[in-house]
């Protein structure tokens, strides 16, 4: 009697479906299909190379995650297809392609196969960056700059297709549409072109009141992309939660649902976490932990905050102003950690005591109290993306002494990505978007209690944890259970589908108060290296990293 | 038909006699005797427990390496005692004990034998602080404070002397005189007791001319120290370079030398090390770097330089203004960084191509064009003794990215300690003190062509290297050669005898002007940095360590 909803999690390597009783979020099977063409930086299928900084997939990889994981996932769930009422995806982004009129990727016609600029340029394709230079440059007057914190990045769209016209305007040109990989997997499902308000707001600079910026600020940047926007965009920009249309027969012959299923708009894999964990209003902060860090706010209006990375309204739930930021090192800074900073001794220990190392190095700086050890760290491995969205700072410790061990420093870089939460959090803050619960979703979040309590101890706020490991594909499968609708056993909305679906962990991490009145002194230390170093009082890291450049061999 | 001499050097864990050649300085022989109670650190040889902060040593200690180590010497070298004309000793300084107007120590004696002020405080013996941070109170505005950088060092007389009146008045009663360990066994091989230059200049506030501090100040630190000078010191300091008398009969049996010897006037471990090199005058710095670097410079006229550790009138060399500066954290920094921050992967690759592991490091930091690794670090992991003089000041290192190999973060803390230097150089420049050449002397000139190259580089002046690698045992046989005086076969004076007996290696690692430009650039964001952290622009070293002292568990 019960219905189902598959949710499909299209991510960097593979993509993931899950299928979902619809009346409990329960998830009752799962089926990964790794990419054949995984990431595409360095050739193409026929071994041409491709240049610094590309990053391209193959979009017959997406069909193929239909083809094999919908149908994995059906079977081991023994659930039959007349009960599953919706599907949902979510997608990386910004990760576009060019395609036909009728939607084929132009990589897929043999004239354009050896073409890398036929192919989809990926979320992390940073060929774009003298293009994104260009366009901050020109937009410095623009009203549209501050909803996204100042800086448009050269993973977007524009710069992408910019990149496109300037470098092989034959593809430019062939290409009828422009388009989110995300609203491409969906058209390929429905047969419906449709663009969703997540990509289209983050990551194509569209308002809903506003629309896209003006073809007068395109025409300046290169006059030939002065129409870019009729032209290669095109179509009109649905808000999340609708239906975009209903399975078509292939489609259903190849995944083995039912045609006319409903399929929801597309999503962004972040922004769709924020009903897996229940979320149905503002004021609650949810921090996607992996390599890095995404965060994802409700507020009831628009409010420019300086560095967040965006906010669209509809961008998360229809009727809601989505906040996004971001801390660009998380994981990435741990895993940094121990692949040049562990020592063999402590491997050794790790590894007779049968521990991985990030338990053993956690298990050793849980001992430490907060304060312990002398250390402040600023977490800019990876440059910061908010609040001060420059790629170009770089990590900094200080309290270093003869007597600092490893686990002293791997404490102090998980403190620090926490300092770099709290600021955001209180930038929000200060520029009236409230900010009064915490959730923490991914496999961090999951693993990591000691992490989970320093969190807690440094906002000052209870954090509270996913209950599920795929928080983006529960995320889908509840957009699917909206597309679906009542009628058909679904819901009316996001809202009640993300009540009854979305799910915590019973575990609640709550603030220790005499840990948060050592981590508020920690914390104003951070503080005060961050606005020394960030904002210009001294440029070092920038000047170091000129050195750098005109020094490298 | 050649002359020889002795130089004896009494280190912290053993003494080592070292027979030289009067005519060239060519070492022929060399024995180690290490002190069978070594630093007494936690308990008296009674068993009886030591208090934080202390370091003792066992004055019996030092006659056994006469009794073994000269002899070892003489017998290895084949020289007959009578063509040895002369005996030199250098310490570890400020290592003082309390002894009998006959030179018996009081630990000698049984009623005092477990007593532990009875005992030698070796010169890292820091349980004096509180004595220290008094008397630097009490001297704020003293005429001699400038002389020693703006603060006396708890491990010198003063506060040590103050500590055994404050804790022990009855071995204060009973001492007839509070000795320099070095002054000591000069005495116990001559009969004669005497007080050199050197340790009464830079460790008890001798002046030449001004003599040590009036009896009014001790009187104002506690009125029984009123006379501390007058009945604890007591008798006159004899510049180097003087003869302290000739070998004992008993001390003759005992080293197998001649009785009548000529011996020196006793010298400290660093400043011993300039006639080593040859140096005959101003404007040559000699860097003698271990585990920390203690910086020895000649000038002709007194000027007070912020920061440095003393400068003091014939305190090296008889007729010169002798300055002395530190950086307290050298080879320690990258033995810290080696514990504590080597990856396995590393380990494994050095212990396969069979290289130690700082050989393995330092060959994949020599790959690194100067600024290659974008990073910058204080030097700071143990304070800083000069310019800054700060203990509660700790490590700092900007410029790490996920791309940062520890390869890099080596060489930084190499960079970061040749940036120090040139702190401490500028500084003596800026107040009047030409340093125009630099020596480096100690296990890593020898070892650490790399490093050489980076103090080159950094410093933009030529670095010679110490001939020898004894460079104290060599000094003080330098100073032998010149106490048994011309007519014995030995030299008018220290200058003569340096130029004839001191050497270098034929190395010079010469400035690379390309590097040198890069690394001007470094530099002013390590100076930048310096007085950021260093002069109370941002203080958050200290907070830190206030943090870090009231979290201990």
């Amino acid at each position: 009697m019960g219905k189902y909803t598959v949710g499909v999690d299209f991510g960097t390597m593979s993509g993931r479906a899950v299928l979902v009783a619809v009346d409990t979020g329960e998830e009752l099977a799962s089926s990964v299909f790794e990419y054949p063409h995984a990431v595409m930086d360095e050739t193409l299928p026929d071994g041409a190379p491709l240049g610094v900084d590309w990053a391209l997939q193959h979009p017959r990889d997406y069909l193929d995650v239909f083809a094999n994981a919908i149908p994995a996932a059906l079977k081991e769930s023994g659930v039959s297809p007349s009960d599953v009422i919706g599907v949902g995806i979510d997608f990386t982004a910004c990760t576009v392609l060019p395609v036909k009129s009728d939607g084929t990727p132009l990589c897929f016609l043999p004239e354009y196969a050896s073409n890398p600029h036929a192919y989809v340029k990926l979320w992390k394709h940073h060929a774009a960056q003298d293009k994104a230079n260009r366009l901050n440059e020109a937009a410095a007057d623009e009203p549209w700059l501050g909803r996204y914190g100042g800086k448009i990045s050269s993973e977007w769209l524009f710069p992408k297709l910019w990149q496109v016209l300037d470098e092989s305007p034959e593809i430019y040109e062939a290409m009828d549409y422009f388009i989110e990989a995300a609203d491409w997997v969906v058209w390929q499902l429905t047969g419906v072109h449709t663009r969703n308000s997540c990509t289209a707001g983050y990551k194509a600079i569209w308002h809903k009141r506003d629309g896209y910026p003006p073809k007068e600020f395109f025409a300046k940047l290169d006059p030939r992309l002065e129409n870019a926007v009729l032209n290669k965009l095109g179509v009109p920009v649905t808000p999340l939660g609708r239906r975009a249309g209903g399975i078509t027969p292939e489609m259903a012959a190849l995944t083995g649902l039912i045609a006319g299923t409903a399929v929801a708009i597309a999503n962004v894999d972040a922004h769709v976490c924020v009903p897996a964990v229940g979320i149905l209003g503002p004021g609650k902060m949810l921090a996607i932990m992996g390599t890095s860090t995404c965060h994802i706010l409700l507020g009831e209006s628009e409010h420019i905050v300086p560095g967040m990375c965006g906010v669209v309204e509809d961008g998360v739930y229809p009727g809601f102003f989505g906040y996004e930021a971001g801390q660009s090192c998380v994981g990435d800074h741990f895993a940094w950690f121990v692949r040049n900073c562990v020592p063999a001794a402590y491997e050794q220990v790790a590894c007779d005591v049968g521990k991985d190392i990030h338990a053993y190095l956690t298990e050793l700086a849980e001992r430490l109290a907060p304060g312990e050890s002398g250390l402040v760290a600023l977490d800019w491995w990876n440059g910061n993306r908010s609040v001060l969205v420059d790629v170009d700072l770089t990590g900094c410790i200080i309290g270093l002494t003869l007597a600092t061990k490893p686990e002293e420093i791997y404490r102090a870089l998980i403190e620090a990505t926490a300092y770099g939460t709290r600021k955001i959090i209180e930038t929000f803050r200060a520029n009236g978007v409230a900010v009064d619960e915490f959730y923490a979703s991914g496999g961090i979040a999951w693993k990591n209690a000691m992490m989970m309590q320093i969190y807690a101890d440094v906002l000052q706020i209870p954090i509270r944890i996913a209950g599920s490991a795929q928080g983006p594909a529960l995320g889908s499968a509840i957009f699917a259970a909206v597309a679906a609708g009542e009628e058909a056993g679904g819901y009316a909305d996001v809202f009640a589908a993300a009540k009854a679906m979305g799910s915590l962990r019973d575990t609640v991490y709550a603030p220790n108060p005499e840990a948060a009145a050592v981590y508020d002194r920690l914390y104003a230390e951070y503080d005060l290296l961050h606005d020394y170093f960030g904002r210009g009082a001294n440029g070092a890291m920038k000047r170091l990293k000129e050195i750098k450049k005109s020094a490298g061999r």
